[in-house]
């Protein structure tokens, strides 16, 4: 890294607290420091933690307690100092200000990060999964994150690439004796390697359904004719009035995405309200966004009013349903829905339709506890395992590409041709193993990447 | 303090961000960080700052850094620990919880500084400051509990008791000696710091309005006939939509009080809500609780329209508005809304109103800099002033009780009664002057003040 600047961003959650971070890194930072504090000159030659004053100019702006981390041991590898100050949001301000007169500039999203990444504080993977931990939300995502940021995921990519890169090495200096035919590399042992690497990338790539559950939750769609509870029974199971419930059919209208996490799962409950009824499902298929969401969700709550009498024609309904939504790979749950307005068994309706209902009220909270149970029950995955699991899509995108070159190079092993063509394909294994980890990488890709990131880490 | 127990708390703002800090204080801390660290039995004798695991039991939760403060140097004076975690909800709430299990619980609002109080780290005074610190978010504000938290106030405060404190001693001294008939303290002198103790009150009960401006804002009300345009106003004036605006009259019922930063001053818009022209405010005239609201403003906008064409109405009901509402205190503002949809002068309405009208279209935000320079214009105080300004009602209430037994001190000090009755009355005064920085105080009072303290602090 040639002549970084000096960054400074507020690190803790936005808001008023007892206590914030502002974090400043970079060659100046401690010359900024000393002149928060008035105490020019001073050199700091080992990490330091002190009460302090910090002025912006003549102004007294805070008591802090303030650290000094020379590099290379800070969390960037720069000399870093953090001032941890009295919460309100006009002495963060004012702090941050103070800093960027002194010459910083405010850091952009990941920026801290990406300058540990740049200084070999820590591989990308482990980087990516300081702003994965961050957004982790339950149980499982946080493992998931947490095994990254420690370098499980980096050291097995490291290990198989190194071994590829041994053979690799030999298969290059055959290049160099090309008109003896000599073969240093033997080419049962490079199949073998290769064969290994390409198992061990459709592991990890079969586990990216997995992670994109752990990560953005198990998706729910609740479909339904209007007005037959779908905004109540997702107060319901949300706890919460989030979504404007009213007796006029059609007055959901707003976004009503929303999460819960049930037994350390995340539901997500996908938006329909953009669709009315479920004639609009079919009206609409294959342009409409919300249909293409109720295809992407894993869980169909199909809702109906056990109170209408016009049982055929919701069976028909239904079935209509079921045949313009692909659903054999979904869970699909009907709701017999206001059974407290029924005072018998709908013995009718339970003839008609041959999945087996739930019966429940949305409004009264009754057999609710059942419907979470059924819902649960229908997951079936272990997040306990201690193998990586791949959350990230970038990932998932240069093991597919790996795969590829994989296949291409085995291939090529076995048609016998010569070192030199199997070599470009094993070079882009390399390459795409290399990206994971960042071995590979580019300044668009990196910026990619940290942008995503929280400010002030 | 006997025996405390020991308390944690999430002292960063709430939410998600790059790092938050979890505070532990009391006697178990460095136990209970030790066993988080998996590090027990390890003692600690000076400030101690490292990046450790943390675990809660078999599971590891994050990689933290750990700041160890031996009592009695920390906020508290007890063993302190605070944790710089990575701000996901998951791992603040499984620290929180980790600490817990290992037998600290849930620190109260403002526990941390009760206690740092109770200890001798500060007074009471001093200890107020931070909550009013933490709460500051103008330059004035926060000057003014930066100075106090500093302890200027307490100093004057103690100096004006410490005088008293001796003079009353020596006045108790004349009881052992009363059948000698003699005066060890000079009544002269006691007048004299009596009259200036005194005096020094009356400064500081005088600062309160100033501190209350400072604090809260000056308040401004804004009223009219329904749909002259106030919520179009409003939200012009705090430059976003936060006022649903409408075309229907009354339309405006949610809770619209919110302030801006103008010059550095704080400005409070009044919620008239409830109110939906000013015939209301007349009618409920003394039991409404808006009406009491805008009687309590220091700026009135009145609003009309001047599209409308009954103009001797509109002036009428302004007269009959300044008649019931006392305006002799307030800057009283006429605002004639609508310019843009007039083609001419309104030269009939300027010569109606006697007041000099500013004309203006809060739609198409014309004039409304003018507006902003005349209520700016109208404040008038100093918030550069080094003297002490009074910003805490419970310290106006204690000096507003000390300056009534000051004068009845005073006056039994005149007429030449008995020492031991005059002593009734000082000490009074040594007790609410006390009060204040908590030299005097019972668990009551105590609990009541931190109360309002946020968590972690």
């Amino acid at each position: 890294m040639k002549n970084p600047d000096t960054i400074c961003a507020i690190a803790s959650p936005r808001g008023v607290g007892a206590i914030s971070i502002i974090r400043i890194s970079g060659p100046e930072s401690f010359q900024i420091a000393n002149k928060l504090e008035r105490k020019e000159g001073r050199s700091i030659t080992k990490r330091e933690t002190k009460l302090t004053n910090i002025y912006r100019g003549d102004e007294l702006v805070d008591n802090s307690v303030i650290i000094y981390s020379p590099s290379p041991n800070s969390y960037t590898g720069e000399d870093s100092v953090e001032i941890l100050c009295h919460g309100s949001i006009y002495i963060q301000k004012s702090i941050v200000e103070a800093v960027v007169e002194l010459g910083a500039r405010v850091a952009l999203p990941g920026e801290f990060s990406q300058r540990a990444f740049l200084n070999g504080k820590m591989d990308l993977l482990q980087a990516e999964a300081v702003a994965e931990l961050i957004s982790a939300n339950t149980k499982a995502a946080h493992k998931v994150a947490m095994n990254q940021m420690r370098g499980g995921f980096s050291h097995d990519l490291k290990e198989l690439r190194a071994k590829l890169i041994e053979l690799t090495a030999l298969m290059e200096l055959e290049l160099d004796f090309s008109e003896e035919d000599v073969e240093f590399a033997d080419r049962k042992q490079m199949n073998d390697l290769l064969q290994n690497i390409q198992n061990e990338v459709i592991r990890l790539k079969d586990s990216f359904s997995l992670g994109n559950v752990i990560k953005n939750g198990i998706p729910i769609a609740i479909v339904g004719r209007p007005n037959v509870g779908k905004s109540t029974l997702l107060n319901t199971l949300l706890n919460e009035d989030r979504a404007i419930v009213s007796d006029i059919p059609g007055t959901t209208r707003d976004a009503l995405e929303d999460t819960v996490v049930w037994n350390g799962v995340t539901f997500r409950f996908i938006d329909t309200a953009g669709l009315r009824d479920t004639s609009d499902v079919i009206e609409s298929m294959g342009i409409d966004v919300t249909y293409k969401k109720i295809e992407q969700s894993d869980i169909i709550l199909y809702l109906v009013d056990i109170t209408e009498t016009d049982y055929e024609e919701i069976v028909a309904e239904l079935e209509e349903f079921k045949k313009e939504v692909d659903c054999s790979e979904k869970k699909f749950i009907v709701l017999a829905n206001k059974i407290d307005k029924l005072n018998k068994t709908p013995q009718h309706f339970r003839e008609l339709v041959d999945l087996e209902a739930i019966y429940l009220s949305a409004k009264r909270k009754e057999n609710i506890d059942l419907l979470k149970d059924r819902i649960v029950e229908s997951v079936n995955y272990n997040a306990e395992t201690e193998d990586t699991i791949l959350i990230n899509a970038r990932h998932f995108d240069a093991l597919n590409s790996a795969e590829k070159s994989l296949s291409e190079a085995k291939e090529a092993l076995m048609a016998n041709i010569p070192a030199d063509l199997i070599l470009i394909d094993i070079r882009q294994v390399l390459h795409y193993i290399g990206s994971i980890i960042g071995e590979v990488s580019t300044d668009d890709v990196l910026d990619n990447i940290f942008r995503n990131f929280c400010i002030g880490k």
